[in-house]
């Protein structure tokens, strides 16, 4: 065991923990923020971002998290690559993180862990995930280079995702349960224009088909109960995400599907634990929100942790 | 009078009004922004921002708000430079803003007014404002280059202010009235670094004397009642800021200070009114803090917008 000692672990390296620990880092706090496995978190798989204020032009996501991760390493922060695997915070004053084989003790925590994509739990998605099931466009839709395809769901991601897919795709299927899109009207406006977008409204999948890979996609009909089918090699599913928490179960509050409840001061049921970000429960998951509600839990943690080494800040 | 109609009016020009402005625009909605007369906030009176997520470089407060302004205004947002005299919202649909000769009707208002710096209160401070008393180093601060000036504050304004004023000034005397300041630990290290500045701890300032132009400034010790005075042509005053929401009486509920009371979906007590930025009661005003409550009140106001038209949005 390696035995560290920080004044706060950050657990999470996507925009929410990296804007903690500028912040953190910032205001003087010795800060780890362990990155895990999903670097830099949802906002690397988003290929233009054109709703982060202060880039007219937009800017990709792998850009944002560089030039942050840049800005929060230049005053101090210091990142691992390990991904947290238990926190013990006890009603004393030091807690304990163990990420691997480092067992990483401080006094205050921020959890900035994030969501990951649902799952349709439809026959075949799991098994054909990465062989032509994705949850990432921008990652894999360069695969399917005038191909078609399918996009399952009806937000702004769905059809973001499926737009970005109209760049190189001979054709796109998106599929919604619904009979009309919840996506921004901007974004509406935009598919709706598109040649090679199709929406097939009130249609679910029911089943993926595929030996090694996918080959068909089965579909039905909510209207009159009628299957259909498109042969297709991809298959695009973006129907909301769920928070990566399961690990926190008993250390701190959370809601049923596991969204991790907070004040508005971004503070845990746990004394000293602070979240932020997708994983929070809330109105509204956005890169600018989580970053605000980022520098919100830094800002609170480092009091805490001021007031536990008796350091009067205000 | 000039009758406008919009779906949604955003008061104030801020960072947390204009990214407001980028999500509803984007959302579809018809929206109009009052920028008043205070430009771009307090964003623009800052010279160099280090903990705007995104920038490693740091980026000026001007060259921050011309980009989110063109930003924004991309996806269809309007500005007037109008400054918004007054909001009559009574408990029916449509609600109604004045403002100069203007009459505008809407469904939802975003009040991203802002904050204002606060006087001292001394002789001499509110007669010589413009004429040595200063609010904004980096407005009015190379007007001292090789001149010895007063700065006023413990908190992270003063002391960034102090270090702005450390690059043109040749001396600046930094008057808190408490034993340590409450700025954070890098700018305090960054600060105590410096040749130039001198930290005059306890002390207040209990008169600005001057003609026509300040020529000295009176200071009281707290420690032992004792009074000096410094020969200067300059004072800079940080002590907090204080909410623009007096023509907002009655209209929605706030605190003692005038900061808007809100819920985490930036609801204000008036349905139909949403608030964010620095005027919001809170813990944290930073910049990135009002962006995701702009984005947030512009996500709640579009969805209020929309149900007011009978669109079902999700």
């Amino acid at each position: 065991m390696n035995n560290l000692r920080y004044d706060i672990v950050i657990i999470g390296g996507g925009i929410a923990g990296l804007t903690a620990g500028l912040y953190a880092s910032r205001a003087g706090m010795d800060t780890l923020l362990l990155e895990g496995v999903n670097l830099g978190g949802q906002a690397i798989v988003t290929d233009l971002i054109e709703n982060f204020p202060g880039f007219p032009d937009g800017i990709s996501g792998i850009e944002l998290i560089t030039r942050l991760r840049e800005q929060a390493v230049k005053f101090g922060l210091k990142i691992e690559s390990e991904k947290a695997d238990k926190i013990i915070a006890e009603e004393n004053k030091s807690k304990n993180v163990r990420a691997g084989d480092k067992d990483i003790e401080c006094l205050g925590i921020i959890l900035a862990v994030g969501a990951k994509p649902m799952r349709l739990g439809v026959e075949g998605e799991e098994r054909l995930i990465g062989r032509g099931v994705s949850y990432c466009a921008t990652c894999d839709g360069p695969m399917y280079k005038n191909k078609e395809v399918v996009v399952v769901g009806g937000g702004d991601t769905a059809v973001e995702e499926a737009l970005f897919l109209d760049r190189m795709c001979k054709k796109i299927y998106l599929v919604h349960r619904k009979e009309s899109l919840r996506a921004a009207k901007v974004l509406q406006d935009r598919m709706f224009k598109s040649q090679k977008i199709e929406f097939l409204a009130s249609t679910v999948v029911s089943e993926i088909k595929g030996d090694t890979r996918v080959e068909e996609v089965v579909l039905k009909s909510l209207k009159n109960g009628k299957i259909s089918s498109i042969k297709t090699e991809g298959i695009f599913i973006f129907v909301g995400t769920k928070p990566d928490t399961d690990f926190l179960k008993g250390a701190v509050d959370m809601d049923q599907t596991g969204y991790i409840i907070t004040n508005d001061e971004m503070e845990t049921s746990a004394k000293g634990i602070y979240a932020c970000g997708d994983a929070r429960k809330k109105l509204f998951r956005q890169l600018v929100t989580a970053a605000g509600e980022g520098a919100t839990a830094a800002y609170a943690c480092t009091h805490y942790v001021l007031s536990l080494k008796g350091y009067v800040y205000k």
